[in-house]
C-alpha cells in the first residue's frame, strides 16, 4: 500500500469530514442513508460506533470516515475498502486481527489496537447497519462468455482446478453471505487485488476453512486483476449502472469497457490441471447458437437456476448444481456427462429400465422434493439437450472415469454421528450453518439446507449414507475437495443423514414398511432411531 | 453328384413305386396327401403330370418320384430334392434349364429333353399342388445364438459384406415366397450345398437379379454346409422334429446334435468386410444377459418384428428393420448406431428439440402408419435400450459415418417416372411385385409394400425422394447395394414415390394447404399431379 498517497487521502477526507454536515448531504446516490429501522436497532454501543467512526476517539483513532467514506462507501482511488453493509462480526474479527498483528496493515494496526474490544465492536456494529450500495448486478453464469475471465471466476470459478467460483460464497452479485462471507460488490479494486495477493504469499489469517488461501493460490496475477475489477464494477455508482441494474438477472450484463483490459488474464480452459485422462466436455463457448443451442443453454439455466427456471417441478430450496457441481461438469460430482452415456439402464430403485429422461424425473421426485415433469416435457428436453451437449465425444455405454461419486472404501472405524457432528461443525458450519439450513442471498439460496423441510426427502440417493460419503469426500468443503478423511466423509455423511428431512413420497403408510420396501440397507438410516426419534416419522 | 448312387437309387425306388399302391400307404407322414382342394384344382394338364410324375412317359422319362419320394418329399440321403410344394413357375423353369442345358445336371437333362414344354408345365403344376412338409420351424433371428452359424445365416445374414439373410427372400423358416423364390426348408442338405456351389463355379443359371451367385461367392464351404444342415433340419420328418415344431417361433429351437459339426464354420463377425473405420457395434454375443439386456432384446425383437410385438402402434405391414436393414446395423441403411447419439435435435420436420424418444415416436406416426407410443412406453424405452447398446462405444454427438443414408448428387438427368417405372421391372419387380405390394409367407411380410394402403405414409422421409434414392442407391436389391447407377436410384425412387399411399397425419383439410405447411420441397411429390392424379388426394 502506497502509504504517502493515503497520508493524502486520509488529510483530505479528514478536512471534508470537519467541512460536512452529518449526514453527509454529498455523499454518493448510491450509499443511501441508514433506514430508520437501521437507526433504531443501533442500542447503546452503536451511537458510540457511529461517533467513533464520525470523529475518531480521544485515544487517537481517527474518524474511520476520513478514510473510508462520510457512509463508509470507500474510497475507490485509494483502495480503501467499502465497510457499508459489511457482517458486523467479520467487521469486529478483522479489527481484532488488525490489533494483534495476525492481519497484517501497518496503517490498520495502531487504530485497532488502541481501540478497546468494544469500540471495535460498535464500529463494526455501526457500519453494519449502513446500506450496502445499490444496484449490485447478479450474472447468470449461463451468460457470460469465457472471453471474460473476471465474470467467469467470479461466476463459474475454475472447477478444473476445484476453483469455485466466488458467488458460491459470496453469493450472487458478489453481495455477502451471513457474517462469514464479506461483500465483494463495489469494493476497490486495488482492495480486493491486494487481499487476495496477501492471502496467497500469508500475509493475512487463513479465515474460515482457510478457504481463502487455496483460493488465491490458483489465482494467476492476472486472475486476481481481472476478478477485482468485476467486482469493481458490480456495483458502482448508480449514475454508472442504471443500465445494467435495471437488467434482469438472466440478461447478460454489458461490459464495463475498463474489463477490456483483463482479457488477457489467463482463460479458463477445459483441460486445464484437469487429470490425465479425464473426459473433458466441451468449453462453454463451443455451445452452439443455434436452435439446438437454446434447449442447451436453457437446460443450463434450469441445471443452474432450478427454482427459478423450472419451478413448479422443485419442492425445496436446491438447485440441480448443488449436487453437481460446476454445473454438472465436474468429475467425480455425478456429471452429466458420464449419466447421459450411462442411460438407458435397469435401475433396482424401480426395478425397471430408466430411460435417461426417466433419471431426470427421479431427480425432481427425491432430491428436489418436487413433483417431475412429464416426459416430453420442455424442462426435461432442456436438461437433456445440456447433458448430451456436455457429453459431446463420451463413448456410450463406456464406463466413464469420474461417474457419480466415489465409493468410498469401508470405513475403518464405524461411522459415527457424535465424531460426524465434531466433522461438522468444525467443517461446515461455516456455509451451511449450525442448523444446517444453508444460507440464502437476494432470495437465491447460496448454500444449500442439508436436511429440514427445504432440503432433498427421502428418497433421494444422497439420504444413503455412501452416496453422501463419497460426494463429500470429493466435493467437500467447496473448493477443498478430497482434504476430510475417509473416515471424516463417513462420519458428517452420517451425521448430516441422521436428520429428518421430507417423507420419501413412495410412503407406504408407515416408515417401517415404508424402510422394508425402499430402504433395507444399513445405508439409509430411514427408520432407524436416531437420539429417540425414529427417522421419518412425523 | 454320384451317378452310381443315383442309378442304384433309381432302381430302388422304381422296383418300390411297383409294388406300391397309390396314394403310397407308407409315405411319411410329414407328407401329407394332396388335400381335397388341391386335387379339385388340378385341371387336365395336372392329371397327365400325375402320371409322368408316377409312371414316367413313354419317351423314357422314368416316373419322378422313383427318385423324388411317392410324394415328391425327396430323398435326404441321395440328395435329391424335394419337389412337392414348389413353385409351378420356378419348378417349369427349372425344367426347361435342364433341357437347354443351361442348368448343367448329366441326370435331369436327358429327362427333361425328352419332355415337351407342356409335360413339364403339367408335371410341374402336379408336384406345386403337393403340400410342403410340415412342421417348418420359424427361428426369430432374435434368438439365434452367433455360435449357430448356419442359423445365423439363415435368419440374419452377414450385412457386413451386404450378405442378406435366406429369409430375406426364402421367407420365414425358409417355407419359399412366390413364384421366385423357393422353399429351402426340408430340401436335403447336399442339394443346397450342391446348388450353393453351382452358383460360386457358375455352374447353375444366375436366375432372378443375379442375386444367388452373388450370395454364394460370399459363402465359404463351411458356411454353405453350415446353412445347408439348416434347412434340412428345419423340416425333418415330424417324427423326429415334433419338440422342436411345437415351440412358439420366439422361443429359441433346440440345436439339432448334427449341427455340432458345422461349429467349425467361419463365425459371423462385427468388422468382417466391413468398410474400414467403420463403427461397429457389439456383437449379438455381447447382448447382456442381465435386466437390461431383456429390454434391449426386447428392443431387437420389435425392431425385426414390429407388427408382432408393438401391434396396436402399427398401421401397415412394415417393420423397422425393413428400411433398416440389417436390424439397425447397417451403416448408410439409418443405423439406429448413428441416430441414438445424435439426439436430442432441432428437427425443421416439427420446428423443436427432439429427443431420441421422440424421434422413435415420429416413426410410428409415418413410417409405420401408426399411431405412436406414448413417451416412457415400454416399446419405446426397449426400443431406446436396444439402439443404446448398438450405439456402445460410439462418441455421442460426433459424425458417424454411415449414418442416416447416403446423399447423392443430383442427377444428370431431371429424374423421371417411365425410366424409373423400367428401373423397377427390371430390378424391384422379382420382390415388391409389379404392383409394389411386395410378398409375405406365414403371414409375415417379406418384401414390404412400396406404395399403397399398406405402406408407410405421406408423412413418412421416406416419401422425399432424395431420401428413398440415397437408400435405393446404397441398399438396393437387397444385397447387392451400389449396383444401380445413382440416375437409376433418382429414377426408380421418383417411380416409388409417384405412387400413392395413407394420408399424412397431419392432413390440414386440403392437399394444398398440406402440401404448403409440410412438402414445399422438390423432393416431395406430395399434392402434384402424376399421370393425372394429385398424389394425396381422395
Amino acid at each position: 500500500m502506497n502509504l504517502k498517497r493515503l497520508m493524502r487521502s486520509m488529510r483530505v477526507a479528514t478536512a471534508l469530514a470537519m467541512t460536512i454536515a452529518l449526514p453527509a448531504l454529498g455523499a454518493s446516490a448510491a450509499y443511501a442513508q441508514p433506514t430508520q429501522q437501521a437507526k433504531q436497532t443501533q442500542k447503546e454501543p452503536a451511537s458510540s460506533g457511529q461517533t467513533i467512526a464520525m470523529q475518531g476517539t480521544a485515544n487517537g483513532v481517527p474518524a474511520c470516515i476520513s478514510c473510508h467514506g462520510a457512509n463508509g462507501e470507500g474510497n475507490a482511488a485509494a483502495g480503501f475498502p467499502r465497510l457499508a453493509g459489511l457482517g458486523a462480526d467479520y467487521f469486529a474479527a478483522q479489527l481484532a486481527a488488525f490489533a494483534d498483528g495476525s492481519r497484517d496493515n501497518a496503517v490498520m494496526q495502531p487504530f485497532a489496537k488502541n481501540m478497546s474490544a468494544d469500540e471495535r465492536k460498535a464500529v463494526a456494529q455501526y457500519f453494519s447497519s449502513l446500506p450496502a450500495p445499490k444496484g449490485i448486478r447478479t450474472q447468470d453464469p449461463a451468460d457470460v462468455a469465457p472471453s471474460d475471465s473476471g465474470a467467469w471466476l467470479a461466476t463459474r470459478g475454475r472447477w478444473q482446478q476445484d476453483l469455485p467460483a466466488c458467488v458460491q460464497c459470496h453469493g450472487p452479485g458478489g453481495a455477502g453471505v451471513g457474517a462469514i462471507f464479506p461483500p465483494l460488490a463495489g469494493q476497490p479494486s486495488a482492495y480486493i487485488e491486494a487481499q487476495l495477493n496477501a492471502w496467497k504469499n500469508g500475509k493475512r489469517p487463513p479465515g474460515t476453512l482457510a478457504l481463502m488461501p487455496a483460493v488465491a493460490s490458483k489465482l494467476s496475477d492476472a486472475d486476481m486483476h481481472a476478478v477485482a475489477q468485476y467486482y469493481a464494477q458490480q456495483a458502482a455508482a448508480e449514475a454508472s449502472t442504471a443500465v445494467a441494474a435495471s437488467q434482469p438477472a438472466s440478461q447478460p450484463a454489458s461490459q464495463p469497457a475498463s474489463q477490456t483490459a483483463s482479457q488477457t488474464a489467463s482463460q479458463p480452459q477445459a483441460g486445464t490441471g484437469a487429470q490425465a485422462g479425464q473426459f473433458q466436455p466441451p468449453t462453454e463457448s463451443a455451445m452452439p447458437g443455434s436452435d439446438f443451442g437454446k434447449s442447451v443453454k436453457l437446460g443450463e439455466q434450469i441445471f443452474r437456476h432450478t427454482g427459478q427456471y423450472a419451478g413448479k417441478f422443485v419442492g425445496n430450496s436446491l438447485s440441480c448444481a448443488n449436487c453437481h457441481l460446476d454445473a454438472g461438469r465436474k468429475a467425480n460430482s455425478s456429471p452429466l456427462w458420464a449419466a447421459f452415456v450411462s442411460y438407458p439402464a435397469y435401475r433396482s430403485k424401480n426395478g425397471h429400465v430408466n430411460t435417461f429422461a426417466e433419471r431426470l424425473q427421479g431427480c425432481f421426485n427425491y432430491s428436489m422434493n418436487g413433483k417431475a415433469p412429464p416426459l416430453g416435457d420442455p424442462v426435461l428436453v432442456a436438461l437433456e439437450s445440456y447433458s448430451y451437449w456436455l457429453a459431446t465425444g463420451a463413448p456410450v455405454g463406456g464406463k466413464v472415469a469420474g461417474r457419480g461419486y466415489p465409493k468410498l472404501p469401508a470405513p475403518a472405524q464405524k461411522a459415527d454421528y457424535a465424531r460426524g457432528a465434531a466433522v461438522y461443525t468444525q467443517h461446515c458450519v461455516a456455509c451451511h450453518g449450525a442448523d444446517g439450513q444453508g444460507k440464502s442471498s437476494s432470495g437465491q439460496t447460496v448454500f444449500p439446507p442439508l436436511w429440514g423441510a427445504r432440503s432433498f426427502n427421502w428418497g433421494a440417493g444422497m439420504h444413503e449414507i455412501q452416496n453422501a460419503a463419497g460426494f463429500i469426500k470429493a466435493n467437500m468443503p467447496l473448493g477443498l475437495g478430497g482434504t476430510l478423511t475417509d473416515q471424516e466423509a463417513w462420519d458428517v455423511a452420517t451425521f448430516m443423514d441422521s436428520h429428518e428431512r421430507p417423507q420419501d413420497p413412495r410412503f407406504k403408510g408407515s416408515v417401517a414398511q415404508t424402510r422394508a420396501k425402499y430402504h433395507d440397507t444399513p445405508h439409509s438410516l430411514y427408520g432407524t432411531e436416531v437420539n429417540g426419534h425414529v427417522l421419518g416419522s412425523p
